[in-house]
């Protein structure tokens, strides 16, 4: 039944419900010339009567596929492992489906350079989100080859000149510098993120230029946004005799990983050491000592993303090629 | 520079790699006739060259584009919550790409019929995996009107007549119960998966077969395979006076959060209550107690779908349409 539904309406009839020429209809659902109002109406017709183009059509008319490839150049475990990931990619296919476009992950190795091409040619991606982004000469190459509209949710390296939506992420390292101090926490422990990524070094500067000139003093720890680099390092530093008051964790796995190691050694939080997170995911919130935290706006950072994308396959023009949201503490138990 | 390699093959190239006529070529990356043999000489040679078919030549020769989709009929916020889709995502990853295979994650909301028909048609996947099937009536078409090589991971319904790999479910409730009664235990806590899959049903069932004819009582309570679902049943059942010496959790992630609703209220595991959880997960070894669990051999099921999937895109034919997996007991501290 829905075979014949999805295949019955022709073009003529979405000419006809959208009332323009035949011509127009063809060209406004592909890349021809037609106004945005024309486009808008016509696609509104097409959808409307399940209006699909054979893939020859849309093949010759070079039309639009609405397909948008969603990349992660991480490893597929941390992808499904990452909770902030989660969000965003969630909130990304919230966004996306609700202006009618067709997300999909792609699960090919950001290293399989030819491999991930083939990927976003042959599906007939339009456009490209790509989020937590780490430097990778082998995966710039493959946006390099996409040429077609692609979009950052995280700031990008500068040599690479993409729009992209971000936060505030140094404001976020003086909001919990400022939650810290305000405790008459003076040594903090901040179990950071990776070194090849931008936030975390702009989250570390944002803490230091508040906490170290109140007088603090910082110790750094880096590795992955992950639980296990949280728990691992909050172990290592208690065992080794743990010098500090508290802990900036650079994300809220971090947090709960540290928050464990913490449990586990006897470490109360926060009559001991405090401790204060970043990302604000539903974990913050579920933990038996629920976290302090910084939270960031990842529903609306999707919701920006997707319409400068859309914006742009549609006109053809960015809007605006650079969106910082703000951050906000939000203040629980932990500190 | 990777551009200009990418493009420099042509099929003539690639026909005189593999030693074959250039129609022969064209034959096996398409769909023509041509012997398995023959086939993977000239997709190697293709490899090899980095030989990309233009999008058009692609559709005038009906050929591979070796994108295979990867569906999962639930709500994008728990595909990125649940750790054993995360398994079995990564694992489903991992395997194809070792044959070449492009593997995405479609992100259409599975109800979405339209979009998630047209995602599947226009990004050319040459076949389908599906995982965590709930019956709906829609996603159902959506597969019938796909029309091509389709797999479960996870036995669908009996009204569903696709190839499928699977574990034998009522065994791990059998292995559950076994784990259980050898500890004394006699009044089991069954915090059970959804009513609409399979796998809790036959879970259930091998658990009682077991359980009930040593004489034992079960309780079940019914839900998702969510950290939520296990806290929330076990604080309930706790509350009203816990009236159980042993909990069957039909995931790790319900058995986590059991575990931490006993941790609240004071219960201790094992010596108060016994606790069995199901899928061996990460999880299931780093929690402050460790959790006897019965193992799923993710990696193995995924590596069989995409063998039994990818031969039937090579050649047509089904090799096997049904292939079910041992489960064992991994044994921990819970029980």
């Amino acid at each position: 039944m829905p075979r014949k539904r999805m295949n019955i309406a022709t073009i003529r009839d979405v000419a006809a419900l959208a009332g323009v020429a035949v011509s127009t209809a063809s060209r406004a659902l592909g890349k021809g010339s037609a106004s945005p109002e024309t486009r808008r109406k016509v696609r509104e017709a097409a959808e409307q009567l399940h209006f699909t183009p054979s893939a020859t059509a849309r093949q010759l008319s070079n039309g639009h596929t609405r397909i948008i490839a969603i990349a992660i150049p991480e490893e597929t475990t941390f992808i499904f492992h990452d909770p902030f990931i989660a969000a965003v990619v969630s909130q990304l296919t919230v966004s996306l489906s609700k202006l009618g476009y067709l997300p999909f992950l792609a699960l090919v190795d950001s290293k399989d350079e030819s491999g991930f091409v083939r990927l976003l040619e042959s599906s007939g991606a339009e456009g490209m989100v790509i989020t937590s982004f780490r430097y990778s000469k082998t995966f710039v190459s493959v946006i390099k080859n996409f040429g077609k509209p692609t979009i950052f949710i995280g700031r990008p390296p500068d040599n690479l000149d993409y729009p992209y939506v971000d936060i505030d992420n140094r404001q976020g390292g003086r909001l919990a510098a400022g939650a810290l101090l305000q405790k008459g926490r003076s040594k903090a422990l901040m179990i950071a993120g990776p070194k090849d990524m931008r936030a975390p070094k702009e989250r570390s500067q944002g803490f230091a230029e508040v906490f170290a000139q109140a007088g603090g003093e910082i110790e750094v720890d880096e590795g992955r946004f992950a639980l296990q680099h949280g728990y691992e390092a909050m172990g290592r530093h208690i065992r080794s005799g743990l010098d500090a008051d508290s802990v900036f964790a650079q994300s809220d796995q971090i947090a709960v990983g540290a928050m464990q190691a913490m449990r586990e050694h006897g470490v109360r939080c926060p009559e001991d050491v405090s401790i204060v997170g970043f990302d604000n995911l539903d974990v913050a919130n579920v933990q038996p000592l629920s976290l302090t935290t910084v939270a960031q706006p990842v529903s609306d950072m999707a919701k920006m993303a997707t319409d400068i994308l859309t914006k742009r396959i549609e006109t053809g023009v960015w809007v605006t090629r650079k969106k910082i949201f703000e951050v906000k503490l939000i203040t629980r138990g932990s500190v």
